[in-house]
């Protein structure tokens, strides 16, 4: 089959795509991606993502885990923030977790409307992810969560990532894939270093999650497939 | 003033943005603005653009020259289409054109809608365009034309000219700034090659526009800077 891989820049251009026949990769790299890859991966039962740190509170004494922060700071009341180390496999094995990601839970509800499938990518499972994509002779979109629906470096970097791995496979690109993959192989060796060029490097600077972020660029820490189903994110098995 | 310079990827992208205060550059290298540029550069008195080769019929019987194009080829009773080569001082000067451009018109009707200023850049007034740019005072906004609302190469290229050229009068940037540069800094000892990696490289080879193609990545060919004012397109004095 003569596959198409895409990326969508922002999730404000999705409606561009035809995806009815395609798996969606939802890209939301800092951090809500990269901690559902990982709380996937130590057993996690499954992961609601909800948009505002009120939509957590519909799943109160439920004997969900909620996961919700301000400003860089747990909301009190909450178990945890959106740190990937809050979700390690003694916290979250055999848990629900109602995770708030406004951008991340807009790109995954949106793709959900019409996408053949919705899976979820970060570098933690990058080549895992990449292995599966290449097995399933489906078109893939990379679909970058963005801020508030504007152009950001990290999620473009990560679909980069894929689209560089997987282009022997496939046989039709668009011209985001092309500036996709040539920016993540300008800055590959660094990835860290590249996106202090970015609007929010300071934002996410004053955030105090310098260790978070250097997390979320790890690669193939992980091996799980995260797919979205109804409203909850599960292990692919 | 610590003036901002951001990169509108498509036009489907432009309500993000606050150009209230700005100055919009309207990017659409091939063939609209570098036409539009040309054309004006040789003494055109002014250039309305339309979107469908249906608009320019309310024109007809005015005096104005009607440009138009379908697949590659002059419109049957039409003077010229849209390669630059038509907008040669012998044809234009001195004359209104009519010329259509799907997205270019509605990248340049878009933004006359809040935009302080509209104006037209190409690789053939880049370096007079910054100029200009540099001594106005005002944020920037570069807005990429497009195909269709989808990101294209071309467009984005000519935009991270720009932000190269003006990084040290700037004190903002966007991501989108970002990946523009980067991408122009890849591809400027060749932007021809560059190209053919794009998805609609094999479109322009079939439309047998190679000439046009090269003509509008020369630098420097023009001085004029383009203003949009209501309808039409004028040479700022």
């Amino acid at each position: 089959m003569s596959r198409t891989i895409e990326v969508c820049l922002t999730p404000a251009l999705l409606h561009l795509y035809a995806i009815e026949k395609s798996i969606v990769v939802v890209i939301d790299i800092l951090r809500a991606t990269s901690s559902i890859t990982y709380g996937l991966e130590n057993g996690a039962k499954a992961i609601i993502p909800v948009a505002h740190v009120e939509d957590c509170l519909k799943y109160s004494n439920m004997g969900y885990l909620l996961a919700a922060e301000r400003n860089g700071e747990v909301v009190e009341g909450y178990d945890f923030g959106n740190s990937p180390f809050s979700y390690t496999k003694e916290k979250v094995e055999g848990k629900t977790i109602v995770l708030t990601t406004t951008n991340g839970t807009k790109a995954m509800h949106m793709a959900q409307k019409s996408a053949h499938q919705v899976v979820v990518g970060s570098f933690l499972n990058l080549t895992s992810l990449c292995n599966w994509l290449r097995e399933q002779d489906k078109n893939v979109l990379l679909l970058c969560a963005g801020w508030k629906d504007q152009f950001n470096l990290e999620d473009t970097l990560f679909a980069g990532a894929v689209v560089n791995i997987l282009r022997k496979d496939f046989m039709h690109f668009d011209d985001s894939c092309v500036a996709a993959e040539d920016m993540y192989l300008l800055a590959k060796d660094d990835i860290r270093t590249y996106l202090r060029k970015s609007s929010h490097s300071h934002r996410l600077e004053q955030l105090n999650i310098e260790e978070d972020v250097k997390f979320c660029l790890k690669r193939d820490v992980c091996k799980v497939i995260p797919v979205f189903l109804k409203d909850s994110i599960v292990a692919l098995i």
